[in-house]
């Protein structure tokens, strides 16, 4: 049995799909996308309509408790989680050296440091050995705090003052709160709560499955989350909401639309905010991004529509039969304009709520023991060589 | 072609044994382990041989420039790598505070931030957005800096001032000289480099696969890094030379090793430091190992080595066709006590080695474009379920 995945071990090695494409890797109950149906759900609810209906801290519960909070369940799950938005005095007297340290190399690599400086203040132990309640208030402590740390750091870097926490706000107006200083219009809170559910989990990726892999060995909950930030800051892995936007500011007014759009489709180049790996349909989060916007409405929301409109009739002209459609992080990006978020800040957002995603995952990988350890195979020259000997050593 | 390994790709999924034992993830040019030879080798080269004739250096640029270094090269990588062994000022300032977070959750958490400010300090770029040698550069940087970073984070810890890096002194000196503030012995610093390059690399692991994940959505190395020595940390990962000594403290005296070894056989209880999952043969490690020991000799080695004949004969008695050896951690850790590590620095040395394999296996999977990301199958209810709304939102 090959206990170590070596790549002499004793059974012929399992041969797969490059990048492991399609290898189950592991099972879940906490959500699938099916993206033939354009539809997509945490634990059987619809994510859409969780979250068009409910809190993010009511799905947060779902997410790591395995069902939705009751009345008196929620209450006190809102209260725990507002208690842990404050940051312990070693961590918060660290950032603003993290986040000079930072300037330049983004605020993911600041969110990794201060993570892991606050798991390791926190004393997180080895997932293996705590019990899964200690897990999860573990999880729950790093999940709850991400927004004060992120906010922090963002103000840092602008020569601010970080914000305290306000533990009578919800999760959504409490990190606008923290970001900006003044409490944020409800409209504006709404909004960007709901864009925060929907992006909690979305099936299985690189930055969740690197989560996963970490828990495997049994090492601390920061130890998994830091990882994963550190795969979500990957270029390959996707969820850049800003780089659509920058598509909407290239091509600058209405009547430029045509001749750019056109350019880019002949030349063949990908055109940021649109194409899903996996949706064959509308992509269900960018549709209900959409339709939040448009309650704001405004220049850029039309604009916004009409590129939209004029990019799929091009590429219906153009490129007949193959489905291309707004994927999330079109309106992701429109939303998080309308509600005041500078640019920088749209891929920290997205990591603070799948955060929450990834603690989700890491309870879950927690309760299985086996690690998580592939093979590799050796494509050099077989034969050993003998070493040669330096003159002098 | 599922491009996202979602759950609902088109293609079917692809089953595979549980914690992908024995799945080809990669294809590597860095090494073989060869269970059933007692060999390892890094291109190549017998890694014994490698730790019995050249410096830490030397296999370094071995692992990362795919050749071993003529005389001229010897000296120019040598002098580049401790040139490299200072910190910067802002990671230097911050050090006092990570090391008093991590007082309680040990020296791996507090690497795992320190190298990801570092890293954040030196605006390490995505490696798909650099070309090879800025890669190397940045992999490079990383790998020496870790010595400094550890030793410091100690000293600090014990109330003591970290000791500035000397570049006149070779890795393994330099670093004993960090560790202790005095230049080491010759013969204890040849020993530990000796156990350093035994351990650079060894086949594929939980840590090595971590690094190659992150680095396949094109994070930078510093992301790769610190998520690998997160799954370090985690006790399945293994690697823990401190405990084979716990043992011989535990088993105290010649004369009750034959009754504390029988009784844990008897029980089923696993004896640390003996068995590898991989070798069918002693481990090539660890009869290395056990040879440096004998030259310093001493009480404690002619114990470990009275242990080790009396563990291979019980064993052979009571668990007769079962070959049962010691493994690395063994003699790596009575290796480590003889050139007077502190026990809490044993794992910590292994990751300072470690790096360099990892940072190899980085660069290496940096060649290759293509994301390393599986799939889940959702194993709940299929059936969408209507979100209740509650009362007040």
């Amino acid at each position: 049995m090959p206990i170590n995945g070596s790549t002499t071990s004793p059974t012929a090695p399992v041969e797969v799909p490059r990048g492991l494409a399609g290898v189950v890797v592991t099972e879940t109950r906490l959500g699938d996308v099916r993206g033939h149906e354009g539809f997509y759900h945490y634990r059987q609810y619809s994510a859409v309509e969780l979250a068009q209906t409910r809190s993010f801290e009511d799905v947060w519960h779902l997410m790591f408790h395995g069902a939705l909070p009751d009345a008196g369940q929620r209450a006190a799950f809102a209260a725990r989680t507002a208690a842990l938005r404050r940051l312990p005095d070693e961590v918060r007297a660290a950032l603003p050296a993290i986040a000079h340290a930072s300037a330049l190399s983004g605020p993911l690599s600041g969110l990794r440091t201060a993570l892991s400086l606050f798991g390791a203040a926190k004393s997180f132990r080895p997932v293996y050995d705590i019990d899964g309640g200690q897990r999860s208030a573990d999880a729950l402590a790093a999940s709850a705090v991400v927004p004060t740390l992120l906010t922090a750091l963002y103000r840092l870097g602008q020569g601010l003052d970080p914000v305290e926490p306000r533990d009578d706000l919800s999760y959504a107006a409490n990190y606008l709160y923290m970001l900006t200083g003044s409490e944020p219009d409800p409209d504006r809170a709404r909004a960007i709560e709901q864009y925060l559910i929907s992006t909690i989990d979305h099936g299985f990726n690189a930055s969740t499955f690197t989560a996963r892999v970490i828990t495997s060995t049994g090492a601390d909950v920061a130890a998994c989350l830091v990882g994963a930030v550190g795969a979500l800051s990957g270029p390959l892995h996707g969820g850049a909401p800003s780089r659509a936007l920058d598509t909407l500011d290239a091509i600058g007014t209405p009547d430029r639309i045509d001749g750019w759009i056109r350019e880019r489709v002949l030349a063949g180049d990908r055109i940021m905010g649109f194409g899903h790996p996996v949706y064959r349909t509308e992509d269900p989060r960018s549709r209900m991004l959409r339709g939040i916007a448009q309650q704001f409405g405004g220049r850029m929301v039309e604009f916004a529509v009409e590129v939209e409109r004029q990019v799929e009739a091009i590429l219906a002209e153009l490129k007949p039969g193959r489905e291309l459609h707004t994927n999330v992080e079109f309106y992701a990006g429109v939303v998080m304009e309308l509600c005041g978020l500078p640019r920088e800040m749209f891929t920290p957002t997205f990591a603070a709520a799948r955060v929450v995603g990834w603690g989700a995952n890491i309870l879950e990988q927690a309760e299985d023991s086996k690690i998580i350890r592939p093979a590799a195979r050796y494509v050099g020259e077989a034969a050993p060589v003998p070493v040669p000997v330096p003159a002098e050593r």
